[in-house]
């Protein structure tokens, strides 16, 4: 990489880090964005990650691949306005909703992009916290997402005089932090992948039954409530950080996106339901480092480079979550120790 | 890096992911590990985040250098054992306390380095969950305790006969997830970063106050407790992740990295007293990516290579994190905007 | 009680229990729907608690009183819908946008009160959870929103083809049960209460200084955060307990309404501004065990009886909290202990 | 109620509040404190709610009873210390172990019933908080270890020279707070109810099938999740309130309370195992409201009256919950609506 190449993604340049890229897969993925097979390129370091990726991802295919949906698409800035006391921030609300044209030509004049999709307002004590929410074609967009909100910010600033002190964040986006805002609404795009595996598919090639991996998934639910685990899934944040290094993403972003949750059940014909929602995950296919050497071609390896290829690679980084997800859970199981008691009561 | 230097960190080995990789600081630190001055390797591919951390240093420097303590050092894995009811999963916990010795016996056979600390039981339903605390020396420990804890697990089920059925793992250790129990129990090293920052170098540095980051801190409060963030800091996952690409950690472990509490006040004198904890930062200096040769040669220069090195290296986290708290809490302040009206009120 | 005046509120009835009932006050308020001076009964049997409020309330009448709004009101019932895949829930959800008014009309046919605001769609998995927001006048609404939301539950399933399976609540709405999805979006009133009190009051009175609760204010977020409590204040279930059990509440609902966040600074003049706002206080003027006799004599005394008097009974409990908070908060505040190096340096 | 009589309890005495007094059950208990059939007084105003318990304590009867366990006991207060740096605060702890029978012996001299279980450090920043764990006997005990935690601090105080400020409690140990420490670590008794009910009974008793409620539960599980309820039962409020209110209990104690943990599965032989942890349960059969009349003749129906009752209260309330949570359950999914498509899918 030189320096040249470089500039806009780092300073006090000095050279690269070297992170092993392995190809895990193929995946059939039956998404509306991405559809086929798809190569997976993992950086890692983390020895069988990839191995155990392929593994689930072998099974996904036997079963016809894992279809992905992407249903929510936003990014956020979450200016903070302060006021003489909780009622002024209240009516501020309200004039907010009197203004909304306005506040959209000004911040969508910072770019040819980013389009306003809708202002949430959460007050408490004297603040009014404006969750801004942005959509920013394939880029991630935390960038001219801070430039359009800091424009309608200055304007708001302008022609209000209730607000008595104000900044630009406060902890209400999140930017790279796990909250539960962002397991509601989401911060980037919201994806879900999920797949259905034929009792013998798994029995098969992973040595488990699917009322085991569901009776799993029930135990690991109160594990993670009593824990307080922000998410009931197993270890979605090695894909995502795998798939975010090799394809040049902000890889920080793994805060936030490594909320997902999953649901399994068995179904009428014996087979395993596995779903995956992420409900906030930061992608871009444009922008960042996506232009770099390395990442560019992982992105084209995935048909994940021109105009409207983000939402493909959204789709991919949730069926090989949902890959990594079934195997990591069918390991576990297939470890599980059952009583001879139990197994006699059993009675299959 | 050849097939052969990556063996064991990666399968179906393809290239390297090449990241950008900048210099910041130095960093002037006042630890128990790492004492001097440090340069940074970042690797990132977010413009301005070099900038940005180096800016923070500089402050710091100024002020003395931050001060970092490592207070916190556990590796875990919790298995769970399933009963016919409450009362034996009661009777096992207590059964266990009864066996310790025989338990770390045979989970210590399995590694020269893992040291079981203790076990911690959690009881829910007919649950026992067993959360065993190990210590990993210079590893990050996840595989020796996987393997450690294996271990006690098949002794336990050989050796008890009321267990019905058993996971070695069920959502509460809890890897790669942001959990409550890895913010009150640390998993990892729990590692805190401080500095004071006379008034005059915070005012002619960053052109803001120290009352001024002390109002955002408080406001910034409520924000992570309404929108329900897991940690009132700002971005330390983009310090984390950065230095984990470069010194070859498991970087999806930024996923519980990321939950860090800071700290701010004004002190008698007038400067800003301003700290970070860390609960959970898992980091190795031994086994994972830190042989390979970029992940060798930012260790290297950090001093963080040879037996005894990980807290150094956890210190040297800490304190680049508050750097860069302290550099964006400083750029938000610094757009606040306060009323004419509140600003005459100042008049201090 | 007779059993003809306890019909409707309790089955196999067979007496009352007798909860001591204390007054404390009067308590000054600055609502826009409570103004003056109000007794405040409150049913408990801890003692020392009414004593405790009724010192709050002194200092904040000294003050000029508490300055309440109410800045939400909405009541919820969350159905689900479980498809085949995410794709059709997704598609759902765009359908029901299109249905609103058909949905709204069969709703609001099932009552002359209830009136529906918005639903608002949550995706997950092959989930769509719907949350439907009501106004439901004087009433606390559950049952009412529970009638409405059934009708719309029945219309939806009779006039899409798509739904698999369905369930009228799922956990999202979150009916007696703290949840962050009540922090962030008000269930009940949302409210906030707040008061400056300068510094000789507080001094005098409580004798604390506005930055030693400041101070500890600070401190306490820290423990909040740490400890994962669902809020920064200090004992709002006391205050929400003793008015709900007087005048008539739905007790249990105490779970939700304990969500309290404190906000204090010292101000420009020394004095301490302190404000608390209930994200998710269920009240009830009409309805319930409002009827009863000691409970409307209560209610009566408040000047909650009537036609739109439920605004009024939200500010008075949410001044109530904030007075109690106050004087708990000096009386930690006032066993502060602070080392003679420490005070030396504070040079006040 | 004579004023004389609530002396203690109440101050400005005025009257009384009256609940109506139901009669639920009988509820046949198998635990090892409460044994046998409990009428079940409930002090509540919601209609349908005792007609509602009793109709899940019949089923429990018809299965053979509820099964009980208490699986843990504490009290906790935590004060905070705050240092000049992290650093002292980490010797502090270190310090602490080394004194601990000095402080045992000067808290324990403050009451007859308060023990000194252990004390849990917790370090973030410049604080340590020490969360100091005591049995209190039959009271509930906050205020007995609120004494005994004060009598230590000032031990602690006059011992150590390290310490720069302290505060006798900071949202650590969380009073009256729902938190994830007190999910973690019991506050009261942790206490867990459990049934098992037959197919036929379920069939023809509340017209569901055992894996109808199962199916529920999963979905309940992600509603609870991402809602961010702190709990994933249903109503656990309503009983615990109803009995707190009739038999003396501190009912602002149900923000706590409210945390249950439900697991429920289908056994081998299709019956339905159905279980509940409250693991914060804050029960006293002595001191508190306790003492006054409606409130010790509901306590003498239970028998939970005298030395060492507290257990059996404990388990009684657990008890009466699960009946509750299968009855609502029950009523949800009797609501299921299931497409043909599905109905026939299902091959029954």
């Amino acid at each position: 990489m030189s320096p040249a190449e470089a500039r806009g993604n780092i300073e006090n340049f000095t050279g690269v880090a070297q992170i092993p890229l392995g190809i895990a897969g193929p995946l059939y993925i039956d998404g509306e964005h991405a559809r086929g097979e798809f190569l997976i390129p993992l950086a890692t370091t983390e020895g069988s990650l990839v191995a155990s990726y392929s593994r689930g991802m072998k099974v996904v295919n036997l079963a016809g691949g894992v279809r992905t949906t992407v249903s929510g698409d936003s990014m956020q800035r979450a200016p903070v306005f302060i006021f003489d006391s909780a009622r002024e921030a209240r009516e501020f609300v309200a004039w907010i909703g009197t203004r909304l044209e306005e506040i959209r030509a000004v911040s969508e004049a910072t770019s040819h992009v980013a389009r306003l999709a809708h202002i949430e307002p959460f007050l408490s004590n004297k603040f009014a916290f404006l969750r801004f929410n942005f959509t920013t074609g394939d880029a991630a967009g935390q960038n001219m997402v801070g430039k359009a909100t800091y424009a309608a910010y200055q304007w708001i600033l302008a022609n209000n005089r209730t607000i008595r002190r104000a900044y630009l964040e406060s902890n209400f986006a999140t930017d790279k932090k796990p909250s539960h805002v962002n397991i509601l609404h989401p911060r980037g795009k919201r994806v879900t992948a999920e797949a259905t595996i034929p009792h013998d598919v798994l029995h098969h090639q992973l040595r488990v039954e699917p009322d085991q991996l569901a009776y799993h998934w029930g135990v690991a639910n109160v594990g993670a409530l009593l824990s307080g685990a922000n998410n009931n899934g197993l270890h979605s944040a090695n894909a995502i950080t795998a798939l975010f290094i090799a394809t040049g993403q902000d890889v920080a972003n793994v805060a936030e996106g490594a909320a997902a949750t999953t649901f399994v059940e068995v179904t009428h014909d014996g087979a395993l339901y596995f779903s995956i929602t992420i409900p906030s995950l930061i992608v871009a296919t444009h922008g960042g480092g996506t232009h770099l050497a390395t990442q560019q071609e992982c992105l084209r390896m995935l048909g994940c480079t021109g105009h409207g290829s983000v939402d493909r690679l959204a789709e991919i980084v949730a069926g090989t979550v949902l890959a990594g997800e079934l195997s990591l859970a069918a390991a576990i199981s297939s470890l599980e120790w059952v009583s001879a008691h139990e197994q006699l009561g059993r009675n299959r």
